[in-house]
């Protein structure tokens, strides 16, 4: 678990793309956000408070998170200096970079000294167990989609957000960096080895109230050729009873691969659905989540009002028209 | 690539079941096999020649291969001395057990000074890339079951032994330890990271000639909830032309799930066949094998015969009645 509050660290972050990390926690978790702190030439800029290490210790700050995109690839030494600065100060430090913490001897060495934790969330912190398959207790949702990032994780998020405002009782479930930051805790499950796949999304979403819902991240697509493994062992670890779907009309190709073109949400809605109800009978498609940012208002509308009235469940771009219709279908379940 | 021919190293195993792993390189690759290695005590035999460690270095033997497996899941000391003098004596040693060869200090050191490889073959070898879902030139079959181990790796070596016997071109290609021993090498996909397996699929599986095939060792199966996204990274990354599908129709249950049946042999075709068109639309289900060493000879053929009139394609148990059907069968693909 890694502690809140946090300072959002964004380096020397040539725009506020590269800090998209960080963005994804003022957007979702913005009390977990205590300040930002921004190095020489930094151009990004969250439009948050400026603080150094020792006002946000001040402040209360327990970890340091690294919220952007490096140059290079690399943990410069320049940042290095900043990271080493917080873990002297009694802070942790969080990073969501291919490029490791735990492989720099300095920062290591600099953290065990201080007595403090490195979260790298792209490794798997726990040994996962084999998937069991048994029936749980509680409720669970998971966002599929047509392609890889049309939206699932944001899906999860803002049906999670709706609900806890309705005063229903549930969790997002992190499975992706950028989840598990904004959470705080999840499984980065495109790291863990093959075999214990669907063990770790059991593991996440474990026994719980029988009106308690678990909202899953996504990952991937049962229709992505690189990545399809993973998303098939959502479906089969997740157990859920409703599955929605997730979808951007005017991508031209699957991303990353330029020969293959999207299924149409009906195969994506026959697919997911068989493979769901082989761990879980009673599971339903209970919506339709669009990613309408490339169209405009007037062709949105048109587009879902289209799509609810051809497949028959409510479809929503929730950040056009918010996540109430989804929740509330997922009542019907 | 382990070099053949290999010293079969049984232990101390106390039955020929222990020494499984061993009897798959018998049964399929008896050539690479010169001789065995057993212990004081120990209860398996092969029925191939004795040898000791200097007996196999004066027979040209390259690799001693741990083909048991050992009590209690450790490497123990006894064992230790004997994979020594064999590293001492110029040969690498090869391993499929769960617990590693490089995680005992005492073999590595031995490796080292004779300048020897140590493989444990349930560990990916190399850095496999993210698939990318080109179309690759040659011809690929693919083993898919109703469960795991219903005979997918059994079907697999029976049909390119069968292969080979007419002249045809053909390469097994291994995805699990039993089949990597047996070929000598491949790739242990359920040990590789999520994101990779199906990149290394790709990896395993490479452009060929348009009339070479490559039988692809499956796992799981779609139906499993514990090991789904492996099989699934198989049919996306290894992009096959024919699908096998296999079953063993006496089991009472999914192995090792007991709340989970068998789905049918229609429903595995179904799934199967709309996952493997998505990355090649021309796959088609050329055959079906079926495991009967439950069965008597009558209802084997009984239960085959009818199987084949009610699908409308060969139907054939490889064991009883030889691969031949089953590679005519790829000639219609």
């Amino acid at each position: 678990m890694i502690q809140a509050p946090y300072l959002l660290f964004l380096g020397d972050a040539p725009d506020n793309l590269a800090a998209k990390m960080a963005q994804g926690i003022i957007d979702w978790r913005p009390e977990a956000a205590a300040g930002q702190y921004r190095m020489e030439g930094c151009k990004a800029n969250l439009g948050i408070k400026d603080m150094t290490i020792q006002e946000a210790v001040a402040a209360g700050v327990k970890t340091l998170v690294v919220g952007v995109v490096n140059r290079g690839g690399i943990i410069s030494q320049g940042w290095k200096t900043v990271l080493i600065e917080a873990l002297e100060a009694g802070l942790d430090v969080a990073c969501g970079l291919h490029n490791q913490l735990r492989d720099e001897p300095d920062l290591v060495e600099a953290a065990e000294k201080a007595g403090r934790s490195l979260f790298d969330v792209r490794v798997p912190p726990v040994q996962y167990p084999v998937a069991n398959g048994k029936k749980r207790t509680g409720k669970r949702c998971l966002a599929v989609g047509t392609d890889c990032s049309v939206g699932k994780m944001y899906t999860a998020l803002a049906m999670h957000r709706e609900m806890e405002k309705r005063g229903m009782k549930a969790t997002f479930r992190a499975t992706g960096q950028c989840g598990i930051l904004i959470e705080g805790n999840g499984v980065p499950l495109d790291a863990v080895v093959a075999d214990f796949m669907a063990g770790a999304v059991e593991y996440l979403t474990p026994n719980n109230d029988a009106d308690h819902w678990d909202l899953i991240e996504g990952q991937g697509s049962l229709f992505h050729a690189s990545y399809s493994g993973v998303t098939m062992a959502l479906v089969h670890g997740g157990q859920p009873d409703a599955l929605i779907l997730c979808h951007e009309p005017t991508r031209p190709h699957m991303r990353g691969l330029p020969d293959y073109t999207l299924p149409s949400l009906e195969d994506l809605r026959d697919v997911a659905l068989r493979l769901a109800q082989v761990v879980n009978p009673a599971c339903k498609v209970a919506g339709i989540s669009v990613n309408t940012q490339h169209m405009s208002e007037a062709d949105a509308l048109a587009y879902l009002a289209d799509l609810e009235a051809r497949m028959g469940i409510p479809a929503v771009d929730p950040f056009r028209q918010g996540a109430g219709r989804l929740v509330e279908a997922l009542a019907c379940i």
